[in-house]
């Protein structure tokens, strides 16, 4: 590619979370950067899109040597949706969305705001990359994985990420000389089990706070969850085909 | 099944609305119906869960002759989890969701709070069927579905939803002698392509509607989007393993 790539920088977790300026630190070296991001935390927004709310965009500036940043009032897919259909002139080259401070392997994939708006970049043609560091702290170091980051992004422009699928890659938390290296993985079998805590307002209301614990049940060392207690950096092929295709056949025989 | 089942119903466009009052009445017929849904509209809030604040759950007597009603004030993936988590001393046997007042077949089904409900119950290992009818409004007519939802539902129960698969099932706006039957489908490759609508505020700041357009790209006659263009009703087994398996061995071969 001759011409530097136009990047698109989104996240799930505010445009002015440490993870995002890293990401936008490493894409600079690679192309002209727009950042569209939440002006506040959307984690665990999903794939929610804003249509009985209106949206604002604030133009700002918070790093420099950028096209431009935008911070936006919705969740992270309005953010893809707003920079295609009203930000920019043209599709950009590639989408990044992250780092996201906090895991997106297996099921949590589906939960997540980082990979939704990835996912959304996907789905309007453009090549796209999530990336997450298990680590939820804000004070998250993620300087030791920016050559990672460069290494990845760097192949998948020159590869080509495969039409309809966007990588979700998730970072452990490791240091680099811990780091075995990148493993290609399905999204292991996991789920969350919730418990609810329970608590009465001041004024005597009852409310509830959602906690959950996370459970792999997946013993397969193909699997996201492998790699990333193993030492490795996963990268698990998404798609947005949902249908179960090896179902269709048996259910076809019901009397529906 | 000699005993009643226990049906957990839910939706995303709010517990007083028609489509999950029609939905309520019948599994009524079918088994032991507790309510938990929204209390306010959720309709494209995808698979949002509410971290970052509270729940508040308020049981309300709505329709006579159930187990319980409560209005949950998160989104729908909230009302299943608090559910499963809070409410209920057994798992369900099965989840219903809907009818949803719109359509969410092809890639609705990621932007679709109604599906993700569903979702979510399958996740947790509940047999789970969204219901969509493809009429927006508030007073669409669901009478003449009823016995299609009734006999899918019964289908499921005796068949058995394969494990890991929540079925998606969309209705034509349709009278019940247009309707040609049920067809199995997969999941049409469609996008939405946004526009906005700026306006200026009374105050003087710029704000956003979101718009957007429906674009079907997939001629293939085993779709929903094709089923339902058709005269059919569309039934889509979904998954939430997103990976796209076929793509693992390919970048297998990258220089990570």
């Amino acid at each position: 590619m001759m011409q530097k790539p136009l990047i698109l920088v989104t996240n799930d977790d505010g445009i002015t979370a440490p993870g995002i300026r890293a990401l936008i630190s490493v894409m600079k070296e690679i192309g002209d950067v727009i950042v569209v991001a939440p002006d506040s935390a959307q984690s665990g927004m999903g794939h929610a899109v804003t249509i009985n709310n209106t949206l604002t965009l604030e133009k700002v500036m918070i790093d420099e040597g950028l096209e431009a940043e935008y911070a936006c009032s919705g969740t992270p897919v309005d953010c893809v949706k707003i920079a295609l259909g009203q930000i920019l002139d043209r599709k950009p080259d590639l989408c990044v969305s992250g780092v996201n401070h906090g895991s997106n392997s297996s099921i949590n994939v589906i939960y997540s705001g980082t990979m939704s708006a990835a996912l959304e970049a996907g789905m309007s043609g453009i090549p796209a990359i999530g990336f997450s560091l298990l680590d939820f702290s804000w004070n998250a170091d993620f300087e030791h994985i920016k050559p990672f980051i460069m290494k990845i992004t760097r192949e998948a422009l020159n590869k080509g990420i495969p039409a309809d699928v966007v990588f979700n890659v998730n970072f452990p938390r490791l240091s680099s000389d811990e780091i075995k290296g990148v493993k290609v993985c399905r999204q292991a079998k996991a789920t969350w089990v919730e418990t609810f805590d329970k608590r009465i307002s001041p004024h005597g209301k009852e409310y509830y706070w959602l906690k959950g614990e996370f459970i792999n049940q997946d013993k397969g060392e193909d699997t996201d969850e492998w790699a990333l207690d193993n030492g490795y950096i996963s990268l698990v092929p998404v798609h947005f085909d949902m249908t179960s295709h090896h179902s269709i056949k048996s259910i076809n025989a019901w009397d529906l």
